[in-house]
């Protein structure tokens, strides 16, 4: 049974932490899931629901997968020092790193993409490659792994990643299997990226 | 601004109650999102996290769009009068219904379905049949829509169906734009149901 710990903050994407938790959810006797926020009882997402905070950041748990959404929040977060050594500090315990869409700006801000290769959400793919020129920035990518971390493209593309994450850890039947339980057309191709076209990136 | 009551129940599936959140939020201006229960300050899922609760059965209000999950939860659900009243006097007052996965059981046990045409989860098909006759059960659709009833297959169909309603309501060009914005590829065909046949429904 592996732990994964999911972060919150005011303004993450809603889709981003519960597409991934829908997936890993699939497989209850292999992954536990707790909500980790920095305080508070519950966290507000950019589309108004909260989700309930399961654990905070000065319960020094590690975790090891941890999964790091993006949204409207960022832009405030990828200045909360806390938040960034928390990241930090729980990256370097984790077998397994995880970011969703602008999530890879609080990763890289966290030094924790420091000389790795990663993409993002495909809107806002300038202001997340800014927060850090120590990252070999991939801009068509549906997800990108290297080692232990994985970074997603924006939003749905989160799901395709965690798929990726369950068919290294517990094989790709376990994936296709979760994939069909959420009648979900797995996109299992980490460079179908149509977005990064759309968006002008190349 | 059109009013979305989201219900939750224990064991509800996040994917159903989240996906489609993350595409009606696309529109801020146009919907405001509401997390509706029987009771209690927060609600867990099958997958462990749980949503904050905004508003209980007893405050009557009234919706403009009715949303309605499904998960193991429905199991117990089926069997609880009161939130099948309350499914009931909303979707009387409500401009759209819709469910996901398993939620058309719930529909259809309160009534709502009585003489309509709607699809549920395929997994779960025969159970979600059995509760109720009255129903024309359509096995092979990404999601049904019948007047104003919208019925989507399991957990990911919601994101689907949700786009073809925020289409109906705000025109195509909208609903393509939020796809976009969660760079998801929307499934805009109605017939489009693979996991139907990998069941044996058809």
């Amino acid at each position: 049974m592996r732990k994964i710990g999911a972060l919150v903050f005011p303004g993450f994407e809603v889709l981003d932490l519960f597409g991934p938790i829908e997936m890993f959810g699939m497989l209850p006797e292999q992954f536990d899931i707790q909500i980790v926020a920095e305080s508070g009882a519950s966290v507000a997402s950019t589309q108004g629901p909260a989700a309930l905070v399961d654990n905070k950041f000065n319960d020094a748990q590690d975790y090891d997968l941890l999964l790091v959404p993006g949204g409207s929040g960022t832009r405030a977060a990828v200045d909360n020092q806390p938040l960034l050594d928390w990241i930090r500090r729980s990256s370097e315990a984790a077998e397994i790193v995880m970011s969703v869409c602008t999530g890879s700006a609080l990763l890289a801000k966290a030094g924790v993409l420091d000389g790795k290769r990663a993409t993002s959400n495909k809107m806002a793919f300038d202001w997340v490659c800014s927060q850090s020129s120590d990252v070999e920035w991939v801009a068509q990518a549906r997800w990108v792994e290297d080692k232990n971390v994985f970074t997603s493209s924006g939003v749905s593309a989160g799901m395709d990643m965690s798929l990726a994450v369950i068919s290294r850890l517990c094989g790709v039947d376990a994936a296709k299997q979760a994939a069909v339980g959420a009648e979900y057309e797995w996109h299992d191709n980490p460079d179908w990226d149509p977005f990064a076209e759309s968006h002008g990136l190349v």
